[in-house]
C-alpha cells in the first residue's frame, strides 16, 4: 500500500553533512492520516533547531535522528486515511501545525497551545519511512504532524488545510508553503493577537520570515508606522518595500534602540511590538519602547534562562502588557484560507520574501537562508527530482 | 469668597500622631474648580503611603507636609467654577482619578495613565487651605485632584464624576464614596480590563478593598471558579459571601499555593489572575498558576527593585500575558455611573466591605484598616463633626 518517495532524511545535524536526500517508502496510512504529493515546502529556523543540534549531550527529547523534518509544507493529496472527512483525493492542501484535537486548548480554539503540543510537533512518531524498502520503517517522522522535506508525506489530518475553492494555482500552492507556519506565525501576530489598527505605531525586531510577514500584515492594517529592526541592511531595504516606513539598523554599534524608537515616535513609544529575535536584550529593548499601555510580543525562541527581568512597578504603572505568542494563536483550518484571500488581493505579497531551490539543492538554501541572501527558501519538490539524484 | 470648612491636615507622619483635624479656609475656587461639601470620604492605602511617610531621607516628590489627603470622596456641589459645566449647584458628585486632559492618553480615553499623572494625583497643589483664616493659603491639597479629607474640598473638574439622574440617596451617596478609587481598581480590572467571561477562573491575591471589589465583579459576571487568597481568615470568610468559590489562607506556612490552584482548577490553572498584593512572591507565584494564555493582572505597588522574573521561553510557549493595570483602565465619569447601576442591581454590594466612621475617629478608622478589622472605612463628614471637635 505505499508508493515509493523521496525525503531529506536527517541522520544527524545537517552542519556536518549529515542530511540526505533519497528514495524511502512511507509505511501505510492510518485512519487518521494523509498522504499528501508534495510541490513545496519551506524552510523555517525550527528545523535548524531541530535538525543541527548534536544528539549527544542533549536533553532535548526532540533532538533525534534520523528522522524527516520539514513543516511547511503544501501539495496535493494522494490518499486518505478512513476516518479523515476534510479532503477528498487530489485536493489542493497546505501543512501546519500539529495539535491533539482533545484536549481543552484545542477544544477552545487554540491549536497552537496544544498541551501535547511538544510531542506532536517536536517529537512526532517513530517509524514512518524505511529507506531500505524492504518493510523496516526505522526513519521518524510527522514533525509538526508533516515532515514534508518528502517527495510523499504521511500528514495527520489536524495538519491539513484544505486550500480548493480558492482558485490557487499549482505555481501558487509552492509560493503558499509557508503560510503554514512562518507567515501565519508572523501575520497572526499583528493581526489576531496584536489586532493594530491604522493609528497605531509598531515595531518589529527581526525581518526573517516570521517579521518580515508581520510587516507585511501591519501595512495591510495600514499602521501609521511601522519600524523594522534588523542588523542586516538587505533585510531591512526589504522591509521597506513591504511597507516599513522606517528602519533601525542595529549593526551600528553606537545606536540606541530605545532612543531611536522613541524619536520616531515622537518620544511616546510605539503601541505594539514584536520580538522575532528571542535575544533578551532586544526583547527587553522592546519593553522599553513600547508607550503606555503598549503590547509586548514575543515570538522569538529565548534561551531557556532568559527572563524577563523588567520592573514590576513600572509595568504596572505604565500599563504595559507582555504577550507569549506562538503561531499567531490561529486556528489554521481558517486562517491559511484567510491569508490566501489576502494574498489573492495583493495584499501580502509572500512572493517578496520567497525564493525556490529544486529539493536536491536544499544545501544551498539552508546556507542561504544562514547567510541572509535568502528570507524564506521553498524547496520545491518537482517530478524531476527522483531522476536528479 | 472661601467658606470655612474642617479638614484632616497631615503635618507629618500618621503613625507618629501628625496628622490634625482642625478648621480650614480653603482658598477662592479657580475656574475649572469644584467646591464640594463632602458626606464621606474612603479611606485607601494610598492615604497611609503618603502620609505615613517621613520627608526627611525621602526622594518621593509626592512626600511633603502639610498638606490634605483623601481621594474617595463624594457629596454635593456647594460652587462651580466659571469654566466647569459638568455640574451644577447641588448636583451629588463622587470623586475620582486626577488627570491633565490633554496628554495623548488622555485623549485616547486612558486618564488613568496620564503622562502627568504623578503630578496632578500624587504631588497635587500647594498652597490652597489656611488653617489660620488669615488669607495664608500654606497647606497643600488636590491630591488626586480632590484632597477629600475635608467638609469642604477645592476639587478639580476632571475627577468630579456627576451622579445625579441615578436615584441616589445621601445615605447612599456615603457608602459608594470608595467607588472612585479602590472599587474601579477591583471591578474595573476583572470587567474591563480582564473582561471575564462566566465559563472562566479567576483567582485574586489579597481581599482588602481592591481585592474584594474583584471579588463582587467576578461573581457578577458569574465567574465558574473565583479562588480568593489572603493571610487573614475573617476577609477571607467576607470574601466567600462575596461569592468566593474558594479560598487560599497563606497564613498556613505549609501551603503550596500554586499546587493549591492548579488542584482547583484540574491542575489546568486559572484564565485570570489578579494580584492586590505587590508582593514579587506573590505575583510570581500568580505567574506560575494562570493556564495556557492566561492573564496576569497586576495592580498592587511593587517595591522600586521587583521585577518580572519570569521565563522567557515558557512565557511565549504557554501564550501568557503579564498586564500593568492602574484604576480598571476606566473613564471615571463612565465607569462609576455604571458602577452605581450594578450596586442598585445588588450586584456590586459595597456595602458589605463598608464601615462608617465619623471624620473625627479617623485614628480609629485608620487603625481599623491596619488591624484588618474592617476593609473599607469611610470617613463621614456629618454637618455635627464640627461641633465635636
Amino acid at each position: 500500500m505505499s508508493k515509493e518517495s523521496l525525503a531529506l532524511v536527517a541522520y544527524g545535524p545537517i552542519s556536518r553533512g549529515q542530511w540526505k536526500l533519497q528514495p524511502v517508502t512511507p509505511r501505510p496510512i492510518k485512519p487518521d492520516e494523509v498522504l499528501v504529493r508534495l510541490v513545496a515546502s519551506g524552510i523555517c529556523r525550527a528545523d535548524i533547531h531541530f535538525g543541527d543540534a548534536a544528539t549527544e549531550g542533549n536533553s532535548n527529547p526532540g533532538i533525534y535522528y534520523p528522522r524527516i523534518l520539514g513543516h511547511e509544507g503544501s501539495g496535493f493529496v494522494e490518499k486518505v486515511g478512513s476516518a479523515v472527512t476534510s479532503v477528498k483525493i487530489n485536493d489542493p492542501v497546505i501543512m501546519s501545525i500539529a495539535s491533539c484535537g482533545e484536549c481543552y486548548n484545542c477544544d477552545d480554539g487554540h491549536p497552537a497551545y496544544c498541551v501535547d503540543g511538544f510531542k506532536h510537533n517536536f517529537i512526532g512518531e517513530k517509524d514512518m519511512y524505511s529507506a531500505s524498502n524492504d518493510g523496516n520503517y526505522d526513519i521518524a517522522a510527522s514533525f509538526f504532524g508533516q515532515s514534508s522535506f518528502a517527495r510523499m508525506a504521511i500528514v495527520k489530518a489536524r495538519s491539513i488545510v484544505n486550500v480548493s475553492g480558492l482558485g490557487v494555482t499549482t505555481e501558487e500552492l509552492k509560493l503558499l508553503a509557508p503560510l503554514g507556519c512562518g507567515v501565519q506565525t508572523g501575520a497572526g501576530a499583528m493581526t489576531k493577537i496584536a489586532d493594530v489598527q491604522p493609528h497605531q505605531d509598531v515595531a518589529i525586531l527581526g525581518t526573517g520570515g516570521v517579521g518580515q510577514s508581520a510587516v507585511m500584515a501591519a501595512a495591510m492594517r495600514q499602521c501609521r508606522t511601522i519600524i523594522a529592526i534588523d542588523h542586516t541592511k538587505s533585510r531591512l531595504e526589504l522591509a521597506k518595500t513591504l511597507g516599513a516606513t522606517h528602519t533601525i539598523d542595529t549593526s551600528d554599534p553606537n545606536i540606541d534602540l530605545v532612543a531611536e524608537v522613541r524619536k520616531i515616535t515622537g518620544e511616546r513609544g510605539v503601541h505594539v511590538s514584536l520580538d522575532t529575535t528571542g535575544v533578551q536584550k532586544l526583547a527587553k529593548a522592546s519593553w522599553e519602547f513600547v508607550r503606555f499601555l503598549g503590547k509586548v510580543l514575543q515570538v522569538g525562541l529565548a534561551k531557556p534562562h532568559d527572563q524577563w527581568d523588567v520592573s514590576m512597578a513600572d509595568h504596572m504603572n505604565h500599563g504595559k502588557q507582555i504577550i507569549g505568542c506562538i503561531q499567531g494563536d490561529a486556528i489554521p483550518q481558517n486562517y491559511i484560507r484567510e491569508m490566501i484571500g489576502w494574498y489573492k488581493a495583493g495584499k501580502l505579497p509572500v512572493e517578496r520574501i520567497a525564493n525556490f531551490y529544486p529539493a536536491e539543492e536544499y544545501r544551498r538554501a539552508f546556507q542561504d537562508m544562514e547567510d541572509g541572501k535568502t528570507i524564506k527558501p521553498i524547496l520545491v519538490w518537482n517530478d524531476s527530482c527522483q531522476s536528479k539524484i
